[in-house]
């Protein structure tokens, strides 16, 4: 239900809703909006939506909505000062989760590269939590290439390391950072990461080896929004 | 592979290995220790391994470990400078991830209130990625109480909280840090947030309403880390 209440706020709103009883019922909190926006609703058999979604105890409720992906060129004509590039990151839930944490840090735009998980995955989506609708997002970029561009664009390239690179706290933001995260088991590969101009380590202080992609994505990007908000916060 | 290679160097050892042919020669770079701790290994038939695990794809290897949690007196008594409380964190993904995330942050200890996803729940285990076998974990205690006691123990109790509190770069750490994370949908229960001597927030900058529950417990526990560690970060 969340996720359909974002998607009815977004620039981009669904095309129709299909719901069942149930999902009518949640629906009426959003007649005017639905009315003001000319959304149509469709109802159908709970079996029906059942066979719509993936989920075991569906909401009764379906928003089909447009694709939302950007071009690279479209994203950075936005000029986002921060952007998260996800590359070759396999699992859904954890690619939703840093859609969703790069909203939540103000990043302004990810990119997620070629051989990722997919974006439009319903795991991905939910585990967005609505986040797909606010955050402009590229897909299918070639890491390499993407990695050009943004250097192109004035981004200073920064590769997220388990082992090795400058310490997070350490690090002198510049004034755009593209942060790039590699895949859950192995990283980024050496080659792309060496275009990187930099590399950031979080320094981990127990026994771990290390932290589930998404997370390090989250300790990294708050630590540069403490940094850029600076002036507000001691 | 992962857990049970962490399971060996754990201060409490598994009581034996059970493995099939493949599992086996991914034993063969663990020989010593296993001599040296003197852990008995069978070997079974891949069906055995298969109805020994939930996993799609078994990995042809089990650790039968002993249950590792302590009592809350027994965690007070190393006297961990920050400890995390999760109180009603029904995902085993999330409460496994939070074990991993506390053991790499430098947290000395954990709490596993009741009502929150079992932490032997094989996800859960899984999660952690081995953390499980070096951070000290209470499991089973109600919240209230452990709140209480940790109190009585010298602690500064911290809610976090999506919406209110105060902001976590302009929050003065004590010493003596418990870190209260509540349930997915609807946070810590208002009365025992009462309980809590302070709420804390991460400010969020885009369109995101929240984080998920164990991002949130990292970025503070990293914040956290952070100011311990000022002396030698810069």
């Amino acid at each position: 239900m969340q996720a359909v209440a974002e998607s009815l706020s977004s620039p981009h709103p669904p095309e129709c809703i299909i719901c069942d009883q149930k999902g009518l019922r949640a629906l009426e909190a959003f007649a005017d909006v639905l009315r003001l926006r000319s959304i149509p609703c469709f109802q159908a058999a709970p079996q029906v939506l059942q066979m719509l979604t993936s989920t075991v105890t569906p909401q009764g409720i379906v928003a089909v909505c447009p694709m939302l992906h950007l071009s690279l060129k479209e994203l950075l004509a936005l000029q986002p000062e921060v952007v998260l590039v996800a590359n070759r990151v396999r699992d859904p839930g954890n690619l939703g989760n840093m859609v969703r944490i790069a909203d939540a840090s103000g990043a302004g735009g990810m990119v997620v590269c070629a051989e990722s998980a997919d974006l439009y995955n319903p795991k991905t989506v939910r585990s967005t939590a609505g986040s797909i609708f606010h955050l402009p997002l590229v897909v299918g970029e070639e890491a390499a290439s993407a990695m050009e561009a943004l250097r192109g664009a004035g981004y200073k390239i920064y590769a997220s390391d388990a082992r090795e690179g400058d310490i997070l706290w350490e690090v002198r933001w510049p004034e755009r950072i593209a942060l790039v995260m590699g895949n859950e088991a192995w990283g980024i590969p050496e080659g792309e990461e060496m275009m990187a101009d930099s590399r950031v380590r979080i320094p981990l202080s127990g026994k771990a080896e290390s932290l589930n992609v998404a997370v390090a994505a989250a300790v990294i990007l708050f630590e540069i929004l403490r940094k850029r908000k600076k002036g507000f916060y001691g």
